[in-house]
């Protein structure tokens, strides 16, 4: 339970606000690369925390991220002209190059003595892991490039994905580092049921109600649901939180002859709606065509537009829930692992009132996030550097396994970071 | 004419609002039983004087009718598992019965320890005449069950429907209750016509304008329109308004073999929404599946969609109106008498301003009405028991003949309501 | 570069304030005469500064604008019934006539007693060149009837329609007095596509960056752009803007066999809807109906529909912009050069911010227009007559040529205007 104040600190991220400044101190997706895919291809819109840009790759490959009103009178630079390193509007004719300068008018006599006063604003950016990055904060408070483990693989083993929330990024968050939802919501009835979830033979739903163990780190948290099962042993699943809005858990996609490691980042495009990025990897063989269409997590180009991002299974249609399907195959009667978490947390409502929860110890990560970011934001605005600016922490890796009940699920998290992480840098 | 202070006061019905006080003294319709047909069904949204809410039919048959937030974390029951005699939230799996107690939490080590401290808002609720209904007031000044004659039909005899009005409820109950306007409205031109209405040779539409004639009774009033006819006679048609929401007036469904009586209750949805239910019973042979289709009203399901209740006559489309048939058939060319009055009503905006009508004598049911539920809200304001809430109005029955001119329409109603009511107690 | 306040002041139009107040001392478009093509036929909806109307025109071929509000009790006249010289109310059949008096009650017995007293509101209305213009303003200070030169035409010769822009109308003015993004934004990149816009053989096109040269007059300014060509010669093109929102310009329809005059009025309906007008005539042959489609413009039946007035490209589907043809055939790749200025500006938002502007030299015109507008404000409060209520300007004509380049352009104007106008009074 939160108090309202305390809810709306942790919800609003608009420019100005402390959860904004606190997040304008990390780069930020705002795309993916394969949106922009060629110099001097179309424009795209960008919303991130309220901000209305837009984004377009100039003829030197570079990506640039403007305030999309000419500064001339307003009119949109989406529908300006991409063309000859830089960004033109098509009303006037001014053209704004990467960084925001403005390198020609088209109306004005004096075109070059006027142009050379005139800036408008642009926002750095980077890719790796075939996302765009932006950094909206102040310029001298820039922090390391976003390079993690998963940003550093090489794209056959890499897939990254995303759709939108219409919520507030923090239910997003909160289901993603909750693992006590897990074998309950995306829960299968039955042992033969083709549908995506878990399967009621799996040592995960197999396991009691779990008791949670969490480490505070420099990042964020790690921690482990601990599942009891018959015959003295526990299932474990370990996790990472990393500050502000980073999810990594174990992957399960495809036949199940690899590992996979996976996560979220839940990115407010302003404050009821949010662009969730998923992104998995294979730490062995390449990924397949099939694990590319995400119909487990019901993400994949088969769930949701690929131009609009929006799913199809969305609210306005209750998620194409099945009646049918819920009492006889899976709990709750919708298809898609990820489409299920969308349906409960939008159903929360944009902003879910905090102030009347009931918590209890099943709920010790979400309190432990909340906590975490209050911290963080009294850091920034007492002038510090808040947690989870560093890269310490970008080879982290998740784990899972049926366990001895009183063996330690630490080891299994420093066993898998040991690994060498980097397949390949791109 | 009303002050824009007395408009708002009989308009808005929210909690703890005058009128929703006095409102929440009653029991309220909130869905139709066949909505909720069968045991461990799929629960339904209900949304009634702004507050909203999910109902469900238990294992042994009962209705429950909750706050939708799960208690937990704010998910939405909606989309909950309704078995075993509880509805279960799918996010945790936290269950709560049809009194709104835990009865089970999945995610917690400790769950019934826990879920013994948990209760969420629950509403009681009771089923008469096909229509759930629902008590949101005091627990202490719960009113005697509704039991209107109609509820006590058997169900050949009985047929109920609903439709969404958009638009404040008021403005539906005062179209009710104003019979000077139906030979109007809802008149059709020429003899020969096919289209549902009055007829030019029914004595109904024969009679000139009317005076009105109205008794205040404990229950609300009853009154009669008289309109004088050639030769002396007049013909009457007399009903009962029933505070605060309930008409009832003679029917005239099917062929004219039977008597029929008919009414509406206009149960706010919220301040600028309102369900219309519609019921009609025979007093002698059964009901027809044609009379149950009301092509006559507009309200069947040939016209509303039976899953969102919406009407396909609406203000989006201008309730489909044809200005040939306008010109040549019917008053209106709108085809429906309900859907003619719907289209009026809403076409005043959510909320008539009644700050600048122009009321006469033919208004006088209307003036009456409003002046009692002003009286209404300061009793029970000043801690009183409203009128409306006792049930001696229970066996009401309207009347409507041709008479001489200097004949009293109360013997009329007093012979009718003299008849035996109750057909049968479902 | 404009103060919020300021900004303020131009754009809203709503009764009582000060623009609305300047707007209502003009007769203003409301209808296109073709929208009420007989007598008795069915009203329309109006939407005018913010106020909504009904129109219809009665038997005799008067023109009625109404308050839609009934004001017995409310119900929309709209869905009334056009008979008899008169609209009458659906409801309770009150009647109304083209001068707004109640002249019937089908629902009192005494109804032309109490009929005599009730009164609505209803504007004057007027018809010239294919529109019906109303006065909303004060009744003493009704002005000269809006016989322009191109009302006086007859109909074989003239052309008018009308489109709804989503923007403040303010926008729409700018754009239209804007002569310097003419052969920008609606450049053809290409001498030989078929697409509509400026030619790069055109001198409108091949000319430099123009200078512009204004005199203030007392109806608004005329003006030119002089663009400056190889050769010592110069491209002018001269218009008027006249006040509040007329402009009037050289016109292109057609094989280019005969002169045209064209112009836009932009009229609000809200303060974030515009109904922008276009008009144009012939001074020589008359207009085919290949004219009449306005292919050119994107303004005619093909492009926008002629029941809602809502344009095929508008900002819900990005204008269909087709990314190909703005990199290969034209400067947009929109088609239509009035949805390219569309496109632009609703691109700038509802009411743009106009205090993050940069202005140059060569948006001198809408500085100006600003100018005499917020003047024109001040004088209404003032209790003077403003700017261009006056019908001195109605034969006003534009101009545009290759001249050299110390030729004074006012001249091409006196000349045009000397022209006789007036082909036929209608």
């Amino acid at each position: 339970m939160l108090s309202a104040s305390d809810n709306a600190l942790l919800t609003r991220t608009g420019a100005g606000t402390p959860m904004g400044d606190y997040f304008r101190r990390f780069w930020m997706p705002v795309l993916l690369s394969r949106e922009l895919p060629e110099p001097d291809g179309a424009p795209v819109r960008v919303t991130v925390m309220g901000e209305e840009l837009v984004a377009f790759r100039d003829t030197r490959g570079r990506v640039g991220l403007l305030d999309p009103r000419c500064p001339h009178r307003g009119a949109n630079l989406f529908f300006g002209r991409n063309e000859e390193c830089g960004l033109r509007c098509v009303y006037h004719g001014w053209k704004f190059d990467v960084e925001g300068r403005c390198v020609d008018m088209m109306n004005e006599p004096e075109s070059l003595a006027f142009a050379h006063k005139i800036r408008t604003t642009a926002y750095p950016t980077v890719e790796a892991g075939g996302v765009i990055w932006a950094y909206l904060g102040p310029a001298d408070q820039r922090p390391p490039l976003p390079y993690f483990a998963w940003t550093q693989v090489r794209p056959t083993h890499l897939h990254v994905s995303k759709v939108i929330q219409e919520s507030n990024w923090l239910q997003g968050v909160e289901g993603g580092i909750d693992t006590s939802h897990v074998p309950i919501l995306h829960r299968v009835l039955t042992a033969d049921s083709k549908r995506p979830g878990f399967n009621p033979n799996d040592p995960f739903v197999r396991g009691k109600a779990p008791t949670l163990e969490l480490d505070v780190t420099d990042y964020g948290y790690r921690y482990a649901g601990i599942r009891p099962l018959d015959g003295g042993e526990v299932h474990v699943r370990a996790y990472h939180f990393i500050l502000p809005f980073h999810q990594i858990r174990p992957g399960r996609t495809g036949a199940g002859s690899f590992t996979a490691v996976a996560g979220h980042m839940w990115v407010p495009m302003d404050d009821v709606t949010t662009m969730v990025y998923n992104w998995e990897y294979s730490t062995t063989e390449p990924l397949t065509e099939e694990d590319r269409l995400e119909r487990r997590l019901g993400n994949g180009p088969l769930d949701v537009d690929q131009t609009t991002f929006r799913s199809r299974r969305n609210r306005a249609n209750n998620y194409l829930q099945d009646r049918l399907v819920q009492r006889t195959e899976t709990f709750t009667g919708i298809d898609g692992v990820n489409a299920q978490d969308r349906a409960v947390q939008e159903s929360m409502g944009p902003i879910v009132d905090r102030s009347r929860e009931h918590l209890g110890p099943a709920d010790r990560a979400v309190i432990q996030a909340r906590r975490l970011l209050l911290q963080a934001i009294k850091t920034v605005e007492a002038g510090g550097t808040p947690p989870g600016v560093e890269s310490t922490y970008y080879p982290l890796r998740p784990a899972e396994a049926v366990m001895s009940a009183d063996a330690d699920w630490r080891t299994l998290l420093v066993a898998a970071s040991s690994k060498p992480e980097v397949l390949e840098r791109v």
